[in-house]
């Protein structure tokens, strides 16, 4: 209810700062006898770890996840799985610009409105280092997945834009998305990103980017109709992850110009008489439920707020003022996003597989 | 949890297929000793009223809420308020040609992989009529946010798209969205609509919009900080709206394409010794919380899915056919998702002002 | 969270006030495909009516209900479940006395100080005619019920202490539960506690009683271990009945005076080779998990505070006065708290039942 | 919803087996610029702590709690508060008898039925070691009641029962609760018990208790008026308490007894003009909300199920056995029940009031 929460079934609580001696979250509604560990969760962890390229933050997070319950003998037993993870980086350092003054594009006002208090030290609560608890909570989440029906569900994510450079679709290829440090499914344009990013980088600038997760294999049925829709349920995720300003479902934006005749997707019978969908404006989803088609999720997300150049801001005692955000940012923090949306995409669909099964489906 | 309620402290709860024998919902968390009466709910109800123009269905649907609970010699006594509707346009009709048919673009194939069972007279539950007890909801959130402070909330919405035709904004005026039947802003745009939904309508066909929802007045510091993001409740609410595949906050999916120094807004003190902020690309929202600027929120509404013009799809049975789905519809079924959007932006809102009360904000 | 709704997955929310136009509730998250009609629930219904015997409130409700959503064709769709009971003896009366004085042992002066508004109608939303829409969720529960694992689950309740007057459990036998107006299972008790309830009634008194809920049939392993627990929801759910002051489970408040050997249930294998239980001081629930065992709640209820005898209170400005609460009003509201327990281990059960088979149990 | 979570609005997440490395909570909905700091937790701590008396488990629990997020520089933030306390008397030892046997009293069989796996250790997750996560989060909650209107809310508590022996209430003098091992307010029975519980403990026996918790100095107008009632809240946050299994508000069990004319509370005007209750038969809560007057809850814990004497008992492979439980465990863990009874009241209170609160109460 307070806000460190996410799903109904399977639900994970998040808590820690980003200079805290800890960050971590408690999953809760995972089911008995899966075979977890640490090293499972790990490899998740690691896709989203800083520093991993020149394009990406250059501060050292281990990010070491240690399991502190809910697992015995390598199995799940149902009960709570605290999933801890330890602030090695923190660095004991000056923050007195950044005490009082308010970042622009940072939470630094609005949690000085809502709290009077808060942590300055890299943005506290508001950094986009909680995300490691939601990529944790999202490997947990890809077990769960393991034993629904049908066990193929695979989950996976690309950045299709950055800045204004769009991949072109006819090259998209899933096996590239690992091959180069943006998660781009187009060699081509990945190439252009590098030299791209490289100039915003070197400006000590930043660009936003659009991240697209796409689940395969899910089957038909999940989701509840009006308020705990399967879209609308997504939409909330993506949209909890940070610096994210818009989030669209298949067609998305573009449906708004399409006709009733180009968007809705027709069907017929496939080889094994089982119905097929022509086409996918809908994304998988129709009414709050799945179609059994692919879910594709589109989120955008905004520019890093943290920038070389000097901006105009107050302080916490009505001076104005101009900051400049030094320190180790990343130029688009969207590259980190994507395995943060893969993570999301796990969870909901955990949640939904679990809420399916409880009305005997 | 079974997706029919939705709102934490204001929460309401709806019920009711589009042809059975009524609808309706519950709203529970009203404060007590708000005026509140059928009168001031139905205002908000006529707004949203089939069958005003010719661009709307011309179904009959009188929608008079009539108050069972909750209200007590005028005032609201704190415990739940009941909104009934009865339904009274429920033609006997055949319906065999979608009772077994699933209409593309359509819940019918969802419900049924589903449940098993669907209300297949006029889509059930899964009918936009279920969006009158939103609207019923929103007008009741409405009386609450009146006893926020600063007490000067108002909450309006217009079309901004239509298919591919946007408005200038440059000719944005508020004055205007009441004085056509579009909801528009832009009176010379509002003219070109007519002429071209005249056409989609006279062609049996359909076409998307984009709504823009926008809340004045709104203290800075309401809003959980990441879960229940006021930004992640917003995108859920509008996303559980019928026919909506994409929501976006302020600058949205154009943030994409910013640098960090466009996209960030800069900070002043104003005349009055107050933080202003120069632009609002967050749309009034950072970190989750509102900034105390205009709360902008952006949502894409597919065409109307039932067309004139025969499309493919296969029944229950398993067997390919054909579907034209007669009756009275609307050719874009955006013109009344207006008002409900409007709605769930205040059900969001009084959400959140009773969440920060709590913490004694 | 405003406190209407009752349950997780099986979950109800009630509304409406003893004098206003109409009480019911809604119920969400019933699976799909189960018979289900107003004659079924109305069973349950007629059992808790009033007026039945002179030992009740000779007030007049049929209590007839109606379902207005959720159900098609004789079969549960999924979708939320409306039932709406009107009232229908509002008898246009001076409430003058009640209006302004608060009744000892009633709602009225924490409602007065919650408020600082009521209905003070016949009690209004603190009336025990809210239980009617338990009883009819309890249906519907029920039939939830009947699809569970074993599909045998019985629910019986009895009440077997009246005032200070107990049953001989050594007389107790079921079928006699049906045979007298107190649902005694003991046929010599039964008798005692007509004269002595005569008494009371016509001396203007009212009485106190304990009643006891049996589940038979439950199978072993639903509720959750800790705070969702299946005792602690059953504490919950009965101490939600109006006029409830304790609550137990199994051996109760007399546990505390046993030692370790005595009442720890032993266990041996039965005739079919599975564990049985030697005793059930544990009432069916270990850890909050359910045994097999018969599950056993016992709640007591206070006597009704309406009583013809004057009693001293204050009023609304602050005055002293006495009060006498005419009207027609049960002697020993226990008695119709019998069916309202039922119906309340009945939707304790079926939600427990869904958590479970979310849990892939 | 998985049932490891309690509250609301203060809502606390706990976490943890009795032998797995650490235990703790996430508490969340906790106001900002609160005091807290790990010295003040502490306190509360130490007053459940194993190992005091010989009456208790000689278990050495340092139960040393680390605050590892949502408090800075001394105040709360407003973000989660994560308590953790590591487990450090992990003795390395041959389980062997437990690891397959189910103890009679003990959830080994229920967690065995639910989950197919169970850490064995100890108890694991059903061991009360799980309450002293409870304690720390009710010394949260102590911090937010102190920010109540009125701010002087004490919650204390003592024993009343131990086996057969109840305190005589003529004697009752809080001020003893500290000076005797069993927090018995009754100078001559605690030595009549302590006489009493070494039989029972050098008998290798156990025996149940009765605690009593009150709450002072609560304003009038907390609680939700039917599902969220505070008596019923409070009946379902002590059944959550290992062992319990029975609880009872003021008069409790004792009012089935009494007549409406001997119960129901009267009221006059006090010295300053306002409303007095000339007795507490209703212990402070009338149609679920508080009146102002002492809170009055009881609860019964039943007998310590590990025990000396061997019992009949079946293993997980369906064969007979006897069981013996060996190991340092508590004649009367009622003892300990004591601070975690007032850790529930505490945190049941700041739930309500923070929904007080958000009412605009």
């Amino acid at each position: 209810m307070a806000g460190n929460s996410f799903g109904t079934l399977f639900r994970f609580t998040t808590f820690g700062e980003s200079h805290g001696p800890a960050i971590g979250c408690i999953v809760d509604g995972v089911p008995s006898r899966l075979h977890l560990d640490e090293v499972f969760i790990q490899t998740f962890l690691d896709k989203r770890k800083p520093g991993q390229s020149k394009y990406v933050t250059q501060r050292r997070e281990p990010d070491s996840v240690q399991i502190k319950s809910g697992v015995f003998e390598g199995l799940t037993t149902g009960t709570p799985i605290m999933l801890f993870i330890e602030n090695e980086d923190q660095r004991s350092k000056d923050y007195g610009d950044i005490k009082d003054k308010f970042r622009p594009g940072h939470a630094d006002f609005t949690y000085d409105a809502k709290y009077g208090i808060r942590d300055y030290r890299g943005g506290g609560r508001s950094s986009a280092r909680e995300t490691a608890s939601r990529v944790a909570a999202g490997a947990v989440a890809r077990r769960v997945l393991e034993t629904a029906p049908g066990g193929g569900i695979s989950i996976r994510a690309a950045m299709v834009q950055m800045g204004p450079h769009k991949v072109d679709r006819s090259r998209w290829d899933w096996a590239q998305v690992d091959q180069n440090p943006f998660f781009c499914p187009d060699p081509v344009m990945a190439e252009q990103w590098a030299e791209y990013l490289d100039g915003i980088r070197k400006a000590g600038s930043s660009v936003g980017a659009v991240i697209e997760v796409v689940a395969s294999g899910v089957p038909a049925g999940w989701g509840e109709p009006i308020y705990d829709k399967l879209d609308s349920d997504l939409a909330q995720a993506m949209m909890t992850i940070n610096a994210v300003k818009g989030v669209e479902i298949g067609a998305g934006f573009d449906a708004a110009s399409l006709t009733g005749e180009e968007n809705a997707d027709q069907m017929r019978l496939g080889p094994d008489g089982k119905p097929v969908f022509l086409s996918n404006h809908a994304g998988g989803i129709l009414g709050g439920i799945s179609t059994g088609q692919d879910i594709v999720v589109r989120f955008a997300v905004k520019p890093t707020s943290s920038i070389l150049t000097p901006r105009q801001t107050v302080d916490r005692f009505g001076n104005e003022a101009d900051i400049l955000t030094k320190g180790r940012h990343d130029p688009c923090v969207g590259i980190r996003a994507v395995p943060v949306g893969e993570a999301m995409m796990a969870t909901v669909l955990a949640d939904h597989f679990l809420r399916a099964r409880a009305l005997g489906q």
